[in-house]
């Protein structure tokens, strides 16, 4: 996460080109599922890490958080995101997730939007959390998933005609670095197992409940006919999890 | 589950060849992983599903089970169970998995090892297992890895040169029968993603308390040069959970 592709302009574009960029939350085909997964933000206290464009940080203000504290690594984001999701209650502040630190028991939820997978330690990150938490607290995260970081290229395996064949999984079970690309631009990423993204939260002292590999709802296949492809192989990974 | 590829001679003659059957639990390299995974068995109710040769009945006992039920498809698999782990205080009896049926809380741990891909509702098994279960009861079992199971031919994708290329994943959410191919036999199991698997325990009621996806010890890598594939994609999903 300390490598800031954000800030390079011509990747930034094409990341605000997205739906996700544009249409924020209802532009993520994965919302609708975590969305489930969010706890009453009624008067708490919330700290999103990766906040990005800062959709997240208004949604839990506009459902009653009482503060919101947004984490990027990116000045470029939280530029956008002081303009665009500008919201009383809600701070913004530049850090790279290794270098955020609060007082243990200061928040109730925590909320991580496919950031985690640029960070080298999750065991790191999973502890910090679990000690930010208040008693009963919240933590919940979207990832890439395993399968879809495992082999790195991040692409389809290709039949001779260009067709997708299947997903290539190799590698699964050799963690760390990936040198993927992500709308042309070379990126680093880290892969590690289900059985890291679950034992570290156990061992931290998590309670699951639960744990959702997204797929695409029955109306944005209907509506997008690539979306099918979303069935053929997982591509996030979204946990829930209680103090 | 009710299709009972273990009665076909050619296919037990197989099995019966495979290390596991020969030597036991020493002979499944899963077993180092599954059995910290176990729970205290001294003075304990135990039922195992899909006993096979009775190798984890006799293991329950060993450690100090009080009784053990081992529950059995195959006529052929509890004769030889009757034969070579035949121990005071373990029953076998044939039935298929949907039509097993005990009061509530009448075990203390519930074993299933690789059986359950054979077994087309894990939510019916689950929440009936949970039943069974005594308050505080543990439920630990093994299955064929979702992303082993999901294009459906359970082998590597080669090159032309025929090398393994990576391990190839395809409908991983059309959850279902898959026709696979064991030992040479055709064969039909369950595809379910990670999801159903975990959503299926929590809905019951399971807390969970591992999730690990079985790689190769140290050792093996070192003694078995082939075990290096093992690496590239998870092939068994190990989960125990508590009532």
């Amino acid at each position: 996460m300390k490598e800031n592709k954000y800030a390079d302009p011509s990747f930034f574009r094409q990341y605000e080109k997205m739906l996700r960029s544009q249409l924020g939350l209802e532009g993520a085909g994965e919302w609708y599922v975590l969305k489930d997964m969010l706890p009453d933000f009624t008067e708490k206290n919330v700290l999103d890490l990766g906040c990005g464009f800062g959709w997240h940080c208004r949604y839990a203000i506009e459902q009653g958080a009482k503060s919101v504290i947004g984490i990027d690594l990116s000045e470029k984001m939280l530029e956008k995101a002081r303009e665009i999701n500008k919201l009383k209650g809600i701070e913004y502040f530049r850090s790279a997730l290794e270098e955020v630190t609060y007082p243990n028991q200061t928040f109730d939820v925590i909320l991580s939007s496919l950031t985690l997978h640029y960070v080298e330690s999750f065991d790191t990150i999973a502890q910090n959390i679990y000690k930010w938490l208040k008693p009963g607290g919240q933590f919940v995260f979207s990832v890439e998933h395993p399968v879809f970081t495992a082999e790195g290229t991040q692409d389809w395996s290709y039949d001779t005609h260009g067709e997708k064949q299947h997903w290539p999984v190799d590698n699964y079970f050799i963690e760390g670095r990936r040198n993927t690309t992500f709308l042309g631009e070379n990126v680093v990423k880290y892969h590690r197992t289900l059985t890291t993204y679950i034992s570290c939260l156990l061992n931290s002292g998590f309670k699951l409940k639960k744990v959702v590999e997204a797929q695409p709802s029955e109306e944005m296949l209907k509506q997008f006919s690539e979306m099918k492809d979303e069935l053929r192989r997982p591509m996030m990974l979204l946990i829930s999890a209680e103090k």
